[in-house]
């Protein structure tokens, strides 16, 4: 079906995982869904990916209107273009046959059409250095999987890229449900997935050394850290281990910590302005709530999510309790 | 009060945020406290730390008998290690002071009762090393702070510790509502440590580079990969990400971006055997599930998650969508 002239349409280029992703997201947002893949079997693999996502979708609540009938698929670049409100790119992740696709892509749509890139690596000004139609409005607009739940986008722009841009950038990731991310300076894996890299590659060190199981590792996160990481990232998490102090008493305690060898990573110097910019940072996200207001809420957080997550655990699904 | 004859005493040793959190869960289990601290104004620290656990320990359900009064505080050692049926140390994070504790502790209490350090970061046989009577059941035994509601504990053996003393200490801890993780070789930091300590020192480096402000990263971890984490660690996570191929296509797939500067934490070399660990961990985790049941149920539990989490979430508190 194509699209009626009130629905907003959104391109998706390759429907892999990601790339499914994003149309069922936008389906279920009540847009209108044009998808392309070089591959016609695509279709396939997109449809069970919408079979999977959609049931959680409409458990969240579909937006009025939305259908999964408002999808058209074709491996015909031009007719997938044609109309889009905004393009969004997700094919594999080497440079060469991204510059290539956005570059064809920048050809084809008007210069005021945002054109999102869901690389999980490489810079945005990589992505428009072939693009010469107008290379600016081709950003990365980075998900997570999966892409119809996990409400974050990391936003980044490059060298052509009007900062103006960005904030309608965000309001239309925002009409697709998302939280957006506007990140402030290009480097290789934005911020999400350098930090997700630095978990993941002490991870393989401990499973490479003999430590623990992949098993152990998961279990060390899930029944631990990972139960507040849904509420509270790693800094305001130890603003929390800080008792009264706050992260400014945490980095008194625990900054010597950071010369052990407690990861293959190396720390920064606790300089007196990384520990300033930290510490009032922290105060910042604390929006003037006392350490006790926040480990209530935390509390009453954490509370309802053990009701949820603990008819999840493995020994309800007859696996034991495997720690 | 001291101990009726047929509870369980536990004896916690030092009342900060940690040995507080200790006292409150052992209440919540019904059991009997003796806590010591050096210092005779900790009780009130302890009453108040107390106060805040103790609503959300009610809203998950007491033990039968649990009561806030079955708690005894005193700055003698001798009287407070008593009748202990489990001691828990929670000293500063100082070797010296650890080792002269625990060394007291240990000359005190009959060899068959378990002593538990909460230590962070220091091997188990360096805090044997000044034991002279039953060094092998001095153990660590690490929690996760809010220690009353976070199940995991991880818990690791030194040089002088009979394996089979492990099987035993894991039943003690599971006796205190807790998902024990036996750690299978002393390493600075243990497991889950390692792991947070990666994401800090990558968070640490990006505010040192101005990247990010502090509530950026929070937001790159709360809204996309933190959702994930309180259900499945990273392997299993990625294990997802493969699709139909699960973590043998992931690591083909991804594999070569271990040598992209993603973080600045090198990644071990992907050899046959690391890959066929990782592979074949990720399968037994998945225990026999395909893909889609797995992302079925992921589906279902995020969406569950999502209806909490978006109740906490800081625009509920008057802060606005801070991203």
């Amino acid at each position: 079906m194509k699209a009626e002239s009130s629905q907003k349409v959104m391109a998706v280029i390759g429907c892999g995982v990601i790339g499914s992703g994003w149309v069922a997201r936008a389906l279920a947002a009540g847009m209108q869904v044009q998808a392309w893949d070089p591959n016609p079997e695509a279709i396939t693999g997109l449809q069970n990916n919408i079979d999977t996502a959609w049931p959680a979708l409409v458990r969240r609540g579909l937006a009025e209107g939305a259908s999964r009938d408002h999808l058209h698929f074709s491996t015909d670049l031009d007719e997938v273009l044609e109309g889009a409100d905004l393009v969004q790119e997700n094919a594999p992740e080497r440079l060469e046959i991204k510059q290539s696709l956005l570059a064809s892509i920048d050809a084809r749509v008007p210069n005021h059409v945002l054109i999102g890139s869901s690389t999980s690596g490489i810079k945005p000004s990589e992505l428009q250095a072939q693009c010469h139609r107008a290379p600016g409005r081709v950003i990365v607009a980075h998900p997570f999987n999966p892409v119809y739940l996990l409400p974050l986008v990391e936003l980044v722009g490059g060298q052509h890229t009007d900062p103006a841009l960005m904030v309608s950038a965000r309001a239309q990731y925002e009409q697709l449900g998302m939280r957006p991310l506007i990140v402030r300076r290009e480097i290789e894996g934005h911020i999400a997935d350098r930090l997700m890299e630095a978990l993941w590659r002490e991870a393989l060190h401990l499973v490479n050394d003999g430590v623990a199981t992949t098993e152990e590792v998961d279990a060390a996160i899930v029944y631990g850290a990972g139960l507040r990481w849904s509420l509270m990232g790693t800094f305001l998490t130890f603003h929390l281990a800080g008792g009264e102090g706050g992260m400014r008493h945490m980095l008194e305690q625990f900054g010597p910590a950071l010369k052990q060898p407690w990861t293959r990573l190396e720390a920064p110097e606790l300089t007196p302005e990384l520990i300033e910019r930290v510490a009032s940072g922290s105060e910042f996200q604390a929006g003037g709530r006392s350490i006790a207001t926040l480990e209530a809420r935390r509390d009453r957080f954490l509370g309802e999510l053990l009701e949820v997550v603990e008819r999840y655990w493995p020994e309800q699904e007859g696996l034991g309790g495997r720690i």
